[in-house]
């Protein structure tokens, strides 16, 4: 593998919500994307989900707290719990999951 | 768990290769860590050792090439090859690895 540039990847990328793969280690699959409005509330049985902002903020509505991101902050949703991000303004962010199909889709909301 | 920001957290930071346990999600670790120098030649028969940059540029020496890493970008050393990441000004970094001992101390070099 390459070295890749995370920041390049996410200015490439048009459609939000809509996970990029740059990378895979351990089996774990390294996604970027961009964030605007909110996907639907969603969870993950099977895995818990890393998130790494990159730009803007977000907030990760989790169903009994508020979570909000700034860029470099790192917080871990748990698998199992409810969460559904959230962003007013455009956000980029890294996210790390397993390697594996997902119990759900991942929460990306309809058109 | 509580959100983290990772750029605080590597401030804090005043050993050189030392690595600061930030997260863990599924069974991986989020380790920051600051180098200036270089660590021994190693390498990991047991898991793949993801490299993040967040700040200055640092080398990763392979046997057979070399990968020059700037900020944001991404890099993952394969399970197996021997590697040794050297920085000749002080970088910063984050790596992602299995939350199991390593074969190896991971090169941190001697005093």
């Amino acid at each position: 593998m390459d070295k890749v540039n995370i920041r390049s990847e996410l200015a490439r990328i048009s459609e939000y919500w809509s996970q990029v793969v740059i990378g895979e280690g351990n089996n774990q699959l390294f996604k970027i994307a961009k964030g605007l409005g909110s996907t639907n509330w969603h969870k993950h049985d099977d895995q818990d989900e890393i998130f790494i902002l990159y730009k803007g903020c977000m907030i990760i509505e989790l169903r009994d707290r508020t979570i909000q991101l700034f860029e470099d902050d790192m917080f871990i949703v748990p698998k199992g719990v409810e969460h559904r991000p959230k962003a007013d303004n455009e956000a980029e962010f890294l996210i790390i999951v397993l390697n594996i199909t997902s119990t759900e889709a991942g929460g990306k909301p309809n058109l």
